[in-house]
């Protein structure tokens, strides 16, 4: 039986690190490191940061290619479901790599829990293994503090949806994933606080009407991302 | 000028603070501690710890009652209005205790940005303040690291709401603040993922077909909830 830790590793700022992560990454045995290409090496960069600051043990290191989903493929669902068995059988192989009786962990950008793939994988893996998951800080907390709202009204739900999902806004909504500028299509007397690069020191906000403040938005965010490479934006809307 | 601090200090384990909250707390002049009464006293157990164990500045610490919301007023929004006038004047009281060009900090359970009101009553707190929040891990993260499972599906929204607002689930959904059991209501066939005293040792977790583990959820509830003297309980439910 071998343990395999699930870490939140925060969002942008090493310091969004909690005493639990790091606790987690220093029991391990091995550290599996994705490698994503060059067009977000400054994610690589945070997760390398992490690794010096605060990881003092002598586990391994292994880094894997992050294989890409088919973006041909015309069903959405087809498609993730096929890029996630070529990453079990990449997973298979790292795990591999644990000795018996030992543990590896994976880094997960925010928390396992909210849009990643990583535990689902894991669960395709054909392995005896023991699956913890260490929560971490995700974009809607750092999008929520940094312009320094409650994500709620109070007692009222929120919705946190996908840039594809968004419809009408009758609830309070975080939008993540939105490569569409979904915001776009929305009632432009919504209220939006949008974030980018959120934790990081690149981290841009603008907030305001969204009717008034939509275009700044775009222009803001394609400048952004041509400077980057890449761009996780994320914006909460609701009515004012 | 003051600056005021609102920090995540997460749910329930000390090991959930960050590296920032914790840089937060110990850069600041007072530590305000919110004294809630015996009934919580595991509560203040676990703010305690986190000072003896992470703060190693001289900042001072000044407690203050919580007063209590007037369950009596008929029309919640105005109850809840009320109570806001009335910390804002404790707040107030407290924000006077820092020196000028000084720092207080505020310890929020799980996220000030989720079902909290720090950020809402400090806005009505008439003194020249900057705030800054720092995120931290709220009870919906712990929920779902604790149960081991993803809080979405695959590209799939979730609705966080309270059980006075549950209506019919047509969206996964995790439901927070539920003293009225609000789950009994709901269609059998639903799957639910239940904890109470997440992140803590007393950590309870119950998970699987709602009309199956319901009264087990209502019974676990109640004898823990003796036990403990108060009970925080957060679940998902969701489509099978």
């Amino acid at each position: 039986m071998k343990t395999i830790l699930v870490v939140g590793i925060g969002t942008g700022s090493p310091e969004h690190m909690t005493v639990a992560a790091i606790a987690a990454l220093n029991r391990v045995d091995v550290l599996f490191i994705p490698d994503k290409g060059a067009s977000k090496a400054d994610l690589a960069d945070v997760r390398r940061t992490i690794i010096e600051r605060f990881v003092t043990s002598a586990a391994r290191q292994v880094s894997y290619a992050v294989p890409r989903r088919n973006a041909a493929e015309p069903d959405y669902g087809k498609g993730v479901d096929d890029w996630h068995g070529v990453l079990a059988g990449v997973f298979s192989g790292l795990i591999d790599q644990v000795p018996d009786g030992g543990a590896g962990a994976f880094l997960v950008w925010g928390d396992p829990g909210l849009y990643d793939s990583t535990l689902r994988i894991l669960h395709r893996v054909e392995r005896p293994i023991e699956v913890q998951v260490l929560p971490g800080i995700t974009a809607v907390q750092a999008l929520t503090a940094a312009h320094g709202v409650a994500l709620n009204r109070i007692g009222e739900p929120v919705l946190i949806t996908t840039g594809r999902q968004l419809g009408a806004v009758e609830t309070d909504t975080v939008v993540m994933l939105d490569g569409q500028l979904a915001f776009l299509q929305a009632d432009p007397e919504l209220e939006i606080f949008w974030g980018a690069y959120l934790g990081t020191e690149d981290q841009l906000l603008i907030a305001g009407r969204l009717g008034d403040v939509a275009e700044r938005i775009v222009a803001t965010r394609k400048t952004a991302r041509e400077r980057h490479g890449w761009i996780m934006d994320t914006y909460l809307l609701r009515r004012r």
